[in-house]
């Protein structure tokens, strides 16, 4: 039976297997940072309509430039953030994994290095192999804060071509604030010109205001963004970033061409109408995510401090470890995540029911843990 | 003011345009070979309602497989061409162009080369420079058959990770026999193993039977396909592959996750529901492809025969060459594609009403040539 190994595909990818959180048949997932709140009816209904509007010239290729929609994200990113972008400052794609990609494809590549510091979101690592750039992991404090000096020491040694700053930080939740960022940006352009890519992913769950306003004056800094959580539409897959407006010519050398359907487009412009629903479900599970910090710790639990719609929590030292905790709840009907941090996992914001449920079973396992 | 060469971008990327074709406001456009049938209106209604039904669910990740588009995609494949494939063998994404990204990704990429005949569809040697893969133009014929002799001599030299047959062949249309893609193949596996990728984009146009039964057996070789043209659904980004099912594990090793979204899925599921239809004005568009070869040639024009949705047509070899002709098309209001192809144009086959305007303007241009 011919298989992955017998085909000519490249070295490195031989005996990989691909990413993603397993998906489970499970009452209970909080697994995937996933917003539970189901678009509104109104929303639907108005999705249908922009759908079929795109239907009927769906023999047409789409707006290759999105000019529609980069337009509506930026009066979007002007109002939540109170800095002013245009249209010409705004890119979008299918998933900031895209956004990341081109801009790795542009400003990375062969013979280029990019740097993260983790634990942090897995596909910066991913997309950076996928596109031939080379991955520099950097390091972090013991508290999951981005470590400055640590940071700034490795950067002036290694000369990355492409820094990643994720804030708040996936998996841990941890924010970043801007005196950080520009610290690192400094030591980035003083190893090399370089890109710095603050992933913002989970921005509008953040106590903290965003970090978009540092692309002011600073072109080599982008700020990327998703619909997939604040907005409820990770089916959607709809990713953007904001910054100056060369870095939007640039990665249009590199993007494919009518990248983004005509649907996409419509479904998100339709999304951006409904904002304020949208944003009203953030705060929610705002609530939701600061009770679980609270719920854990009243357990004993080892909690990060979380900006996002997700908490890490742990401490799980003893036999089996973090996994065995996993495997625990999932038994309990409750999915969560183990990103491989030790001792920790991750469980995401859900309604406050599924919420329930998962503080149930936590307290059930970590009392069988105890016997 | 800052510019792209102002910023860190990759040193191939300096002094590029992006690609694409203008995007002019004019009556006639037959620039681009899209399909001139909108869709029919009870798909529309059939989009709107699969786009909310997926959309009720849109705050969750989309199916990461896609199995259930990818077993229609294939029955589809199996009932048009008569050679069974399943599930298994097939994978999809946002346009074939990004279905043959992610194949270089896993079979080109830095340290390795693709190659191409040319003229052909120039997104083949875009994508390779967009993932490090060398390109090597490979040669024709004069006619613009691919001359196989000459093939298996460059191939035989240069010894491609990639190689690459469009058929039909765009710009020109020219359509590849079995015959010819197996002595390709020969060749290529003869090198070193390789992956033989069959672009069939225009596939359903053809004269000739698909390629598709040539899979059997051969697992390096590779299959892709569009709902842009023969679906009429440029604007959906839906493109396809069919291959040994061990090719579609290995572009899951390089897919973006979730790459594909839930109204993407969800909309090409309505299309497919409709195949029939839409195989009715595919007939009707080969009968309109005639009739602009048997036209163009009474007016004295060399043609190229086409198996595609599309002619190329000339010689223009006069002061201005093929531009020349271009922009005087333009001036009565029909945007035809200037490839680059040496005294050559490439017209679309559009509404009976669109090509009647197209050939009536062309008439003019030669009698004001001649005068």
């Amino acid at each position: 039976m011919t298989g992955i190994d017998d085909l000519p595909i490249r070295d490195e990818l031989r005996g990989q297997s691909p990413y993603g959180a397993p998906q489970l048949d499970v009452p209970v997932r909080l697994n995937t940072n996933e917003n539970p709140h189901p678009l509104p009816e109104p929303l639907v209904a108005r999705i249908a309509e922009r759908v079929a509007e795109a239907a009927r010239n769906l023999n047409r290729y789409p707006d290759r430039d999105a000019v529609e929609l980069r337009t509506e994200l930026a009066r979007y990113l002007t109002r939540t953030t109170g800095y002013e972008v245009g249209t010409a400052n705004v890119w979008a794609a299918n998933g900031s994994n895209e956004v990341l990609q081109q801009l790795l494809q542009a400003f990375g590549g062969p013979g280029r290095t990019a740097i993260g510091f983790e634990p942090s979101y897995s596909m910066h690592a991913l997309i950076a192999r996928g596109t031939g750039t080379a991955w520099i992991s950097g390091p972090r404090h013991e508290d999951f804060r981005l470590d400055v000096a640590a940071a700034r020491e490795v950067i002036a040694e290694r000369r990355p071509h492409v820094v990643f700053v994720c804030s708040p930080n996936n998996p841990t939740g941890t924010a970043v604030d801007a005196d950080t960022v520009l610290a690192l940006y400094e030591a980035a352009q003083a190893a090399r010109p370089s890109l710095v890519i603050v992933d913002e992913a989970y921005g509008e769950f953040s106590h903290r205001p965003s970090l978009l306003p540092l692309i002011d004056g600073r072109p080599n800094l982008v700020v990327s963004r998703t619909m997939s959580k604040a907005f409820g539409a990770a089916g959607l897959r709809l990713g953007y970033l904001a910054a100056h407006p060369a870095v939007v010519d640039a990665v249009q050398l590199v993007r494919l061409p009518y990248h983004l359907s005509a649907v996409t487009q419509a479904t998100a412009l339709a999304a951006l109408e409904h904002t304020d629903t949208l944003l009203g479900y953030v705060e929610q599970l705002k609530a939701e995510r600061d009770r679980l910090v609270t719920e854990l710790r009243a357990m004993g639990c080892e909690v990060t401090e979380s900006d996002a719609n997700f908490v890490q929590f742990g401490r799980f030292d003893g036999e089996g470890g973090a996994h065995a905790v996993w495997r625990a709840l999932l038994d309990r009907g409750v999915l969560v995540r183990d990103n491989g941090v030790p001792g920790r996992l991750r469980v995401t914001a859900g309604t406050p029911a599924e919420n329930d449920a998962f503080l149930d079973a936590m307290r059930a396992v970590l009392k069988e843990n105890n016997r």
